[in-house]
């Protein structure tokens, strides 16, 4: 038995480049002695005083290498029983299911919409204010913060909105939040507890914003959407709805700016029923043949919520969004958010504050209005030169651009993207459907279009990405034979 | 009339500092005067042609900026009617009840649980971390991020939890939140779902934490703690529980350490019912006395859910913690924060990868250590001079000490405190209530005491802290006068 044991203390491995010196490396090396199995259940190991010798080690050391393993329910230690290992089944942790390879049959460049040119993301400038910002930052920033956001980012959003997008507002009325869909979840519930219980939404828009919506239990109602925007006079038709998710600016995604009349007629419509509009104003910033168009916020203050995002002017991997709200919701808004653990981390937050405040924001935004405004103008100039058959419409605006195509190309063109290496999606893909039908089911009665984001690709591969666009493109119907 | 209008456009206000130029500025000048109703609705402006005459301006820039109006609906433009502002109300947005000053009446030290001492926070450290992580990072980090966390954290965290904490976990089965509370409510929905109905929790506890458990749909049943940390033992008396909430390191807020045979019992019976044992490892990396204890996660990583967090680690306002989770859970988990809209940003998270490898995590939390026990044996010798009838207990790891008091004085104990400057909490503010009972009143049978965050102050200010404390510490007990 001496000699056995002789053998263990040989046979332990004791890595002592780890933290915590000899006696946390002899824990270490016990614990998985135990795990393996090495040593079994019931086991008496040898007193410290033997083991200790047998590693060259004080006693003292291996008696608290025991302890900590007592404490931990490793080892058992029992009055005339000497130490022991615990007698308890030791399960190894089930094997996961090995993930899919995240990077399987990725294509080589994607076009859906929803993220920025990220190879663009300024990093030097983010750095920088980031550096200014936290070493400037008194010590209760690094505490838990307000769930509203940090006093100093909501002023420089406050003054920022105002003057970028007319958005009247001010720092309390404004809520910081990860992301537009996290706003869009936490508005959903504030809505449903004053007892809204029907939204109206547009007839496209992204599936995963009308999702949002109901898991805050609220019914969509869908308004139809034309050249001139979502239909906001429908929403009179639906007396029960008592709130309404638009995109003003620029369609998302047909890219159509809301007219005048329906823009006057939906903030009537909410002021006359005591309804709220959800304004999501996700590219704002990003209007290329005339000035942008200011907030339909700006119109009413009272009754629209306006939100923006950073994940179209940076990047989405900031997580940061904001909403400016009426007064009458600004404190539950801010309530139901603490309530749901959405936090945000505040150095992101004072970083962002800073790099609006030192201008670096604006001079971001002009640099990639100009950038995405040339591949707009480089798209439509390859199209009227080699797919002159192709309408790209919804173009004033925005990262991205409808390409109208034959009726019943949808689907192959998609298919023949693909082959390209390039990720497309339809505009059906967009169309309103009720809960629970599938996203992926093309119905009939929608125009077909190719949804093409000319703003997410790096700049250096936009070239090659427009070309593998072009022939991807259904060429022109071809005039049936006449028999000549 | 041409000379009411000459005044007008004289009176414009072009604020050329702005951004946009000429047309911006007389944009915003002519929305304010719509706005602030100098323009009434109806009235019909000058032809384009004779206010750039007034104001010096080219025609095309003033037909530019009603078109920008138009757009935005504050203008109408009818043939035959020329322009006119449009026929609708302009609300004012109604003046927000202000804020109560949010520094009002706020002690001078506070001293509740619950952060670190966030004036240590590594600014420089951290800076030169997010540096290196930022530069370096591919592109598509900047993209919208998995729901798990970034792979290059979930991996740095693996690594580093089972080399400090013994926990047994990999990358895939970690999940990165914003904050333990946040894990919490992912995991109390995912819990939820499966059909788990009550969950024990220990009867001291932070009320936020049953709170979030509530609200995802369970219901709390209390444990009694002693001593030895929770009496786990009475699970088995409570059929419908399949989850526990403990903090087995650090009994929070009483600091006792989970007794070995206690956590032998609970691992046994969430292996024999199939319950989860979600382990609150809020302060595991600070012991003093002896070396950490390892996670109770490492004796069955498929019953136990293990949470850290950096808050306490490092500072709060980073909104970072993370979970390692047994292999059936990770998906759903994965998923339910997906859906519930919890993101956290990707540049931080690669900041605390970074943090993490370069080793700044662990000289950190070692210089931390040193600092928070130096407090800790200044508290204890200083009550011992001066107030030998108050025990410190709890106090082998952590930030915080209890304060064990005479019957009866803990409510008189944190009045003189509050009137020394000093926010503190008493213990029984973290007794376990049914839910709706409000947290302040204080029953009867628990012993009072004071639970001091000797942590959470400025290394500066500590010296004065204490001076305070003791000053408002109750005085030994009077013996009964004997008559002599």
């Amino acid at each position: 038995m001496a000699e056995s044991w002789a053998t263990f203390g040989r046979d332990l491995h004791l890595d002592l480049t780890g933290p915590g010196g000899v006696r946390a490396a002899l824990t270490r090396a016990l614990r998985e002695a135990v795990r393996t199995g090495r040593l079994a259940p019931g086991t008496r190991l040898p007193s410290s005083r033997s083991l200790a010798a047998d590693l060259s080690l004080a006693r003292n050391t291996v008696a608290d290498a025991y302890g900590d393993l007592v404490a931990e329910g490793w080892l058992t230690a029992r009055q005339g029983s000497g130490t022991r290992v615990a007698h308890r089944a030791v399960p190894h942790p089930a094997a996961v299911r090995p993930a899919p390879p995240e990077r399987d049959r990725r294509p080589a460049y994607d076009l859906r919409i929803g993220t920025a040119d990220v190879s663009a993301f300024p990093r030097s400038a983010w750095l920088a204010a980031g550096r200014r910002a936290i070493s400037a930052a008194p010590n209760d920033a690094f505490g838990y913060g307000d769930p509203r956001g940090h006093p100093v980012l909501r002023a420089a959003l406050a003054d920022y909105l105002a003057r970028a997008r007319g958005v009247r507002t001010e720092p309390a009325r404004i809520v910081v939040c990860a992301g537009f869909m996290q706003g869009l979840a936490v508005l959903g519930r504030v809505l449903r507890a004053r007892g809204v219980r029907e939204a109206g939404v547009e007839s496209y828009g992204l599936w995963l914003h009308r999702d949002v919506l109901r898991r805050a239990g609220l019914r969509t109602v869908p308004l139809t959407v034309d050249e001139h925007g979502a239909r906001t006079e429908e929403l009179t038709a639906h007396r029960g709805v008592r709130a309404a998710l638009l995109t003003p600016a620029h369609q998302y995604p047909t890219g159509a700016s809301l007219h005048p009349d329906r823009r006057a007629a939906v903030v009537d419509w909410a002021s006359r029923t005591g309804s709220v509009i959800l304004e999501d104003d996700y590219d704002g910033e990003f209007r290329y043949d005339r000035q942008p168009i200011g907030a339909l916020q700006g119109l009413d203050p009272e009754h629209v919520v306006y939100f923006g995002t950073a994940s179209k002017s940076l990047a989405p991997g900031l997580r940061l969004a904001w909403m400016a709200l009426p007064g009458h919701l600004a404190d539950e808004v801010a309530e139901v958010k603490a309530a749901g653990e959405w936090g945000t981390g505040t150095l992101e937050q004072l970083t962002l504050a800073e790099f609006i405040a030192c201008g670096a924001y604006d001079r971001h935004v002009r640099a990639m209005r100009l950038r995405y405004r040339r591949r707009r103008d480089r798209l439509v100039a390859a199209l009227a030169d080699r797919a002159p058959h192709i309408a790209a419409t919804g173009i004033a605006a925005g990262l991205h651009a409808v390409l109208r195509l034959p009726p019943g190309t949808e689907p192959s063109a998609i298919e023949a993207a693909a082959w390209h290496g390039l990720a497309v999606e339809g505009l059906n893909r967009f169309r309103y459907r009720a809960p629970g039908a599938p996203p992926t089911t093309p119905p009939a009665e929608g125009p077909d279009a190719l949804v093409i984001a000319y703003g997410t690709p790096s700049e250096h591969a936009f070239e090659g990405v427009l070309e593998a666009l072009l022939r991807s493109l259904p060429g022109p119907v071809q005039a049936a034979s006449d028999g000549s």
